[in-house]
């Protein structure tokens, strides 16, 4: 009879697995029962039981998902045990938990905000695990961190384990608009449902804070930077508010964008002109107001004068002027103010404010008339020591717009008294969008590690952000996130892996993309290494084939008009030079690139000398990031042996290739992973190859017209004529203008 | 050893359970493992092993749905078994199954096109149960049926049961747009992905065929009703047909909705008459070409000539002219029209096309200048008999527009040369939208049994609708869709249930509300009835009390000016007369409501006599439907000896009270099902609860403006101003202009 019984439960766990396959909504958080017996088992020696006194909100949750965790990894729910017992795992602080006091006093460890330690320990002749840290929040990050390494196959054997975070403000910034449409969003719409909220706390919020404390991410922004002042009026701060409480025993700061024109618009007054002192009150009385409902508000993100959001050369004053009226009204309650170096075009920032045009810069230079990529600089430089200390200017990585690939922001380096916070983009508005398997760490850690020689050798972007080497107050880094209400959060399983790495880099930007990629692969598909290796080999191709299939050899921003999607090198009647792809390749009959050296736009001038040096000769510049800087003859010679217009059909045949490589990769994995993940993936590397040959052949066929030069012929010829790739049309492409 | 590991398979079921807490997703199909062990073993012991010849992919889908459902129910992988087995379950038809032939032929069962037989059959002394049908899709939906008894714990010992469905195109309508948002949709966006389409095949697509073959759905519009063109072109007609081909085995079919105008708009034409030889051969040929791709197409729902709809009127054609074309068109491809009388005001039907003011009714009246209850009668009652035999004019259930109370249409009865489809609304645009628990059967029923005596006694809607009274050729309804891409589908855990509702009763109409309440719960949350009782209790309530909170006594169309969120019965000042709540509700200082009797506008004219007769005296006509068709004096005494005061300050007030009944009703659910579904219903009744209360105090004292009555001293005082409510503004409310 209990062999019978024994025999039914079995089955049961099959049918359990058959009837719900994943469909990503868990992330990595999967927390499903460790398949290897060796581990299993010598984990369930290990851990006896938990205990946690739990008298705050933050060792609350991080209880209850160690409880959850453990139940689910170890496959039976974890008992809670004394402090005393063998095989303890005790998490707590200083005032939690006295044997965590005297560990952390003995061995003299210090974890800081938010570090955590992880040590196996005997005391009283008991072994012990122990979780330990000065704050409830490292504990929570602790707790974390210890169940990745179980759901990683790691030992927990001798733990001795420290970890801090490298930077103190690590933040997602969300384009959500108030009407849940999210620009540049490609999985779905806002997860905020505004409507519900205050009322319903959607469960989401919750796994949403989960997710981001087991990463680290300490702070979200909720809405667009092209912000709607609604957000500002007391329903909906309400709003913020609900979220803020569910956020906060995870560690999660809430932060808003402040429209710059908000005392106009909802606040009835005639001027937002940041010296005002009304406009001033105005502000400081929402500021309190903020501050009551939610204490720990982070702070205002803004984008002001820039793509026509209004700022305070409406007005007549400087970035400096505006971001420090914030800065002042926010320092009091601990606030940070985030201002975007995203700027270009003077006339258009004003458009629809009553400002004068032709504003000059310092060097006597019209900024509106320059390259874009130098726009940034020209703006912001001379500002530099101007902003208040609790301003961080948030630089986005590239000097354009996040491309496949962009050499590191000028402006990195060139404000040593200031302090950059590093801006990257985790949804792939440029990057395949939702259907394109992109692992991004190697792009955001190409754009850290680069070196700026701003104050002398490795003074990397990574140094300048986490502020050590100019041993700035404050350090921040932001991410564009890349989730909506799609059931697996990302669209693309693989977006989350996106999400992901940019946690991870942010608590800590020496690690490898390849470490961030197998911890991510353990936590999401298992340990299998049938399963891990081969999907490790396709994210760690993946980018270099985006570039590749999309942008090689320093192409840049020649995507489809608006809402990016596809390639359209030929436009050349969007309503501003620079949106033009033709401004940014400049294709002709002698060769393809842009000219940024001192004979062009000399961009290359804003870069410190050691940088400039190397780039600004077509010899020695980089091969990725030769057509950002240089005109080159459809003839010349690269380093690799092949003539441009060679190397780019190589270049595009090969990412191509590399998805198709991709794809083959991917069918060894079927047979260890669940169906419909599986399923998921297969059908978005058919799509992503299919326009990774879209790519390839309508750009080449584009810029064909200019070299005059045969695709070689061992190519597999474009089975489409140019015209046919001019004529398509994406009047519903997502996450621009109301599209979904 | 072996308990050991029997104790921890235990386990780790608990633990999985409490994992993967309910989201939702699986609507009433979750094949949880039955939990009492009585019906367990009496099914385990009837059920040996299922026997399925999968001879064409809808009994391939069949089988694999038994295989699943019978899995997960029973709690062990089903077998697949010979036909001769002791126990074992046949399914299929005479082509597929020799049994099933042989039954089929000597019990002498016609299942006709879709419906299916099951029985308890000795056959060679072998006990063995047969779903029998003579279709390969009547076999699905017996399988179905067969999987509800059992998650239903109904016996299956002496099966004897044959379905046929009475009304034959049972078509779900999706106002979804190609931007994915969704024209009165507040469960996310839609679940169709245009991007993606045709090569992704989100899993989704896959269940919501599942989940609509379950209930008998067998059509789905796909698009909304104020249409795009663009749905027409090549590259949207291959991502119809990948719909389609997933559709195909689940028997339903894809429908399309024609903007009028497409061949103007897409096919350069400079006309869009339907008599002109060019723009038939223009449809003509885009259908050739559809059906192609498509041969199962359904046809067309057409909205046209109103609310700026493009349609025949705009060249000085009638409704006919234009229906008729698509159906010559059509019909030798089997495919048919639906056209909706859903029209108002022919000025503004004709905005933007070039056709002169003023058109005079046949009666010489202004259809434009008619009260709008009126006006579908007025455009279509001519057009009796003028229809092809493949058209349907599709009638909303109410004159006015989807109103928490409507009497029937008056066009019900009044068109017996021509088939009238009932048009339900399953999403909840005026009656709380996504947050309001409202079970709706009890509204489809009201409609559905409605006697217009047009045909003599007993001549309801249904029978109209199933085309039995005046034996048409072809019977459709239509229920315009709540889904969206919310996890669970549709906001609402409860809007479930209107979906399903909306399915039975398209199968069968003289199922009762409280039925279909309590198949839907035994499968939705299991078969305890202290589960089952207070959940059909507090749905069976529901309906009443949001006619009382929102639009008691026959009030109507007095919600929030165009997203129609909460009350504004004071709105005065929309574009068309017809769009106030004031033209609707007409409250002044002698009394409430719309006359409609002779001395009014006389839109009860259009009903038959007995129906007149009865509504026209204020004294015999329902005290539900008063103020439809009576402006009542303020004292007047109402049949349940209240003056209409305070009657409607009773029906106000007992409405909210319910919703507060109903919360507390809620709560002893609590024990018994899983705390995700648990909250989410809690928190949104706590909405209900808040919004009724609003509802409530801002109708009573808007209209205490009017009967300058005292609301009565043992009713709770309204706790903000009439000026207050008048204030709120919800300009990102779901469901309307780019709101999600």
């Amino acid at each position: 009879m209990k062999k019978t019984l024994f025999v039914l439960l079995l089955s049961l766990l099959v049918v359990t697995a058959y009837v719900h396959a994943e469909n990503g909504y868990d992330l990595w958080l999967r927390y499903k029962k460790i398949e290897d017996p060796t581990y299993l088992n010598l984990y369930r020696k290990s851990i006896a039981g938990i205990h946690i006194n739990a008298i705050s909100p933050t060792l609350l949750v991080a209880k209850k998902e160690l409880e959850m965790g453990l139940s689910g990894l170890l496959g039976a729910p974890i008992k809670e045990v004394g402090a005393q017992t063998d095989n303890a795992l005790i998490a707590g602080t200083p005032s939690s938990s006295p044997v965590i006091k005297s560990f952390l006093e003995k061995e003299k460890i210090k974890t800081g905000q938010e570090g955590f330690a992880i040590y196996s320990q005997t005391i009283n002749n008991k072994k012990l695990i122990l979780i330990a840290a000065e704050t409830d929040l490292g504990v929570l990050y602790g707790v974390f961190h210890f169940l990745k390494l179980l759901q990683s196959h790691q030992s927990i054997q001798s733990l001795s384990t420290i970890s801090i975070p490298k930077i103190q403000r690590r933040i997602l910034n969300h384009w959500d608009n108030l009407n849940r449409s999210v620009e540049r969003g490609y999985a779905g719409i806002s997860i905020w449902n505004w409507h519900t909220l205050p009322d319903y706390i959607d469960k989401r919020y919750i796994d949403y804070a989960r997710a981001n404390a087991s990463i680290g991410i300490n702070g979200t922004v909720l809405t667009n930077v092209n912000a709607s002042s609604l957000v500002l009026t007391d329903p909906y701060l309400e709003k913020v508010k609900a979220l803020a409480d569910v956020f906060r025993p995870y560690g999660i700061r809430v932060y808003l964008t402040a429209k710059f024109s908000a005392p106009v618009e909802i606040g009835r007054l005639k001027t937002a002109d940041p010296l005002n002192p009304e406009v001033i009150e105005w502000w400081k009385h929402l500021c309190d107001k903020i501050y009551k409902m939610i204490p720990d508000f982070g702070g205002f993100l803004i984008k002001a004068n820039s793509e026509g959001q209004p700022g305070p050369q409406g007005y007549g004053r400087t970035h400096a002027d505006g971001a420090n009226m914030f800065a002042d009204i926010l320092a009091p309650h601990g606030g940070i103010v985030m201002w975007r170096a995203f700027v270009y075009d003077a006339r258009v920032q004003r458009r629809g404010e009553h400002f004068e045009e032709g504003k000059k810069d310092v060097a006597g230079e019209s900024i509106a008339s320059a390259d874009r990529f130098k726009q940034a600089y020209l703006e912001f430089k001379p500002l530099d020591g101007k902003f208040k200390e609790n301003v961080l200017i948030q630089v986005k990585n590239g000097p354009i717009d996040f491309q496949p690939r962009e050499p590191f922001s000028p402006l990195f380096g060139a404000m040593p008294n200031t302090q950059l916070m590093a801006e990257f983009q985790i949804t792939q508005e440029y990057l395949g969008q939702a259907t394109h398997l992109v692992y991004q760490a190697p792009l955001y850690k190409e754009c850290l590690d680069a070196d700026t020689y701003a104050y002398g050798r490795g003074s990397t972007v990574a140094k300048i952000t986490d502020g050590s080497l100019k041993k700035h107050k404050i350090s921040a880094i932001a991410g564009v996130a890349n989730i909506g209400n799609d059931i697996n959060w990302t669209g693309h399983l693989f977006g989350q892996a996106n999400w992901y790495a940019f946690g991870r880099l942010a608590w800590d930007h020496t690690l490898s993309s390849e470490t961030i990629a197998e911890e991510w692969i353990r936590q999401t598909f298992g340990n299998n290494p049938k399963v891990l290796q081969p999907i490790q080999q396709i994210m760690m191709a993946s980018r270099e084939a985006a570039v590749n299939y999309m942008t090689p050899l320093g192409l840049h921003h020649i995507m489809g008009t608006g809402h990016h999607y596809g390639p359209a090198p030929w436009v050349e009647n969007a309503g501003r030079a620079d949106w033009n792809p033709v401004y940014y390749h400049k294709a002709d009959k002698k060769g393809l690139g842009f000219d940024r050296t001192a004979t062009g736009s000399d961009a290359l001038s804003q870069y410190a000398p050691e940088v400039r040096k190397q780039w600004e000769n077509m010899k020695t510049c980089n091969i990725e990031y030769i057509l950002w800087f240089h005109h080159v003859p459809w003839n010349y010679t690269l380093s690799t042996g092949r003539s441009l217009w060679d190397e780019l059909c190589f270049r595009y045949y090969s990412g191509a290739d590399t998805v198709k490589w991709m794809q083959d990769i991917w069918t060894t994995v079927k047979a260890y992973i669940d169906e419909e993940r599986y399923n998921h993936v297969r059908q978005l590397l058919n799509i992503q190859h299919k326009e990774a040959k879209w790519w390839r052949n309508a750009c080449l066929l584009y810029f064909q017209t200019f070299s005059e030069l045969p695709i070689p012929s061992h190519y597999e010829a474009p089975d489409k004529t140019l015209e046919y790739y001019k004529s398509l049309r994406f009047p519903h492409a997502p996450g621009i203008n109301g599209n979904l």
